[in-house]
């Protein structure tokens, strides 16, 4: 493989094979693409872009940089939800029992805040004891056991990606769709999934400040989903105000059990629901929204989506009762 | 200094301070700025392009990065000529020497063959026992002896350039006017000139291939030149054919010395007289160009350039009657 000679044709605009973008990130992961030719090159995207075959092709190389998880047997379909992040956003802490208690399984890989938006581990660790270090066993065990699961990634997941955000975080490279959508799918679809739903939030809450890019951004994270296999959706919502009521890791944590008891924020409640009745859409477990929302609705009237998540905190070692009000 | 945001604007396509391009290539002679910044900084130029005030930033960064040439007390101009090279491009061999038969005086450092173009030391190198790595010392003292010297730059001379140069070459970075312009001329200012003209090459034999890259690189550099005090001017010379008859480093050097007596191919002599024309019109030493012509040609002649033309090789160590054929 000649490194210069690709980066040269990313450079001048030219689309690039999927096999030489396998490559390419096969020997980055190997050390044998230095850092300085890899910062070259995702410049290059940058400003070039990326068609929706390299997109994928990108994706799938940073995916099988590592694990994917295998779910033989199975009685119910793998699904995930991935959220940009935004101001006060606590749906997966909600969502993820709500669809197990639908007989869907959620292995939730999830983040660190990013700028000002909390991350939905930073929010979680606010309970006491629980863990979000889960081994890939652990993660597929507790999925399996108890249906939904939300915990760190782990070494095996997508290192490629690790190892180019690390990289692109100091060369300003971030700001790059095709490699915003590559960085969030290979790990999300590292889960073993059948649906994806996104939840691509826009608003000054946001990482995308205006509607425009945020549906770019959208449509680039489907066109890869779908391209790989995986039936995938998004939802567009605003963030230009606080989700819910409740900002800061604690106190996030107790509106949401508050929510899953039935008093929660009515904008949470909604986002929330919409993107479980399109989970169950995209899983074929309920075409019809409307009802879809009420099967959701109906684990939060009967306790049982508050007992899934008391059970999910329980499996990785969490106390619900002791909050700590400032988690690292 | 924020490199990243440094990066991330230029990506964006706005307008770097030259104080910010000097702290940049500071800091990456100081090796505090990393490989894979400068990589992503280079290839968003690439892209992005650059104003003259900042070509002529990075230019005046990459000169003050090394040792710049003083002459107190010269009793004439110190001025050269740079060609972008093409095959059998011998011009420098001839002109250096002609200008000091005229009271000029030519500290030339020139380089080494790029792609199919040998280079200026390669042929000079065809003499046995010519030195082409003399000290800067030593350039000044044959300058002020013998009016002329041709050798390769030394590590004193803009050494961020050099690094710089190592990394575009394995990031497809080389490609980029503003990048081709400061590294040329941050070495040539280097010489402390009051006068420079340039030879830019267009055609099949010559780095750019087709006459409006030419002409672009030919306004960058004249525009650097002129917004850092020294008299720039260019001429575009075809390179679709090679310059002279022959092409091989000693063959090369022995029609210098046939041009020299008087018997060189006529395109050889027509774009030698031209650029040396220009020169004494830039320095001051004559404005008529038919005249400055005659007054160079009656240097060959006399037999007083090829004299001044063996005087610079005795002064470099360097045996005319001994030329090898494969020279490395």
């Amino acid at each position: 493989m000649n490194v210069t000679s690709l980066i040269r044709r990313k450079r001048d605009g030219s689309e690039l094979a999927a096999g030489e973008i396998e490559n390419l990130i096969a020997g980055y992961s190997a050390g044998e693409v230095p850092d300085y030719q890899m910062a070259a090159f995702a410049m290059a995207v940058c400003v070039r872009g990326m068609t929706t075959d390299e997109t994928a092709a990108l994706t799938n190389a940073m995916l099988h940089s590592g694990q994917v998880m295998q779910w033989p047997g199975l009685d119910g379909p793998v699904v995930d939800k991935h959220s940009t992040g935004g101001i006060g956003d606590k749906v997966s802490l909600v969502l993820a029992p709500l669809l197990a208690c639908e007989g869907l399984y959620v292995p939730m890989i999830s983040g660190r805040g990013l700028g000002p938006t909390g991350g939905t581990l930073d929010k979680l660790e606010a309970i006491a004891g629980l863990r979000t270090n889960l081994s890939l066993e652990e993660v597929q065990r507790v999925t399996r056991e108890v249906g939904c699961v939300i915990t760190g990634a782990t070494e095996g997941i997508a290192p490629a990606d690790k190892k180019l955000y690390g990289l692109r975080d100091v060369t300003a490279t971030v700001e790059s769709i095709p490699l915003i959508t590559a960085s969030i799918m290979s790990k999300k679809l590292a889960e073993g999934l059948s649906a994806l739903v996104l939840d691509v939030k826009f608003g000054s809450g946001a990482f995308m400040k205006n509607l425009d890019d945020a549906r770019a951004l959208a449509r680039s994270l489907v066109a890869t989903g779908e391209r790989m296999g995986v039936k995938t959706s998004a939802l567009l919502t605003d963030m230009n105000q606080p989700l819910g009521r409740m900002a800061g890791n604690a106190v996030e944590v107790q509106e949401c059990t508050n929510t899953l008891k039935g008093s929660g924020p009515e904008d949470l409640v909604e986002v929330t629901l919409a993107l479980g009745a399109e989970l169950l859409r995209l899983a074929d477990a309920g075409h019809d929204t409307a009802a879809n929302i009420e099967k959701l609705q109906s684990h939060i009237n009967s306790g049982a989506a508050l007992e899934k998540f008391q059970q999910m905190i329980q499996a990785q070692h969490g106390d619900l009762n002791k909050l700590t009000p400032l988690a690292a």
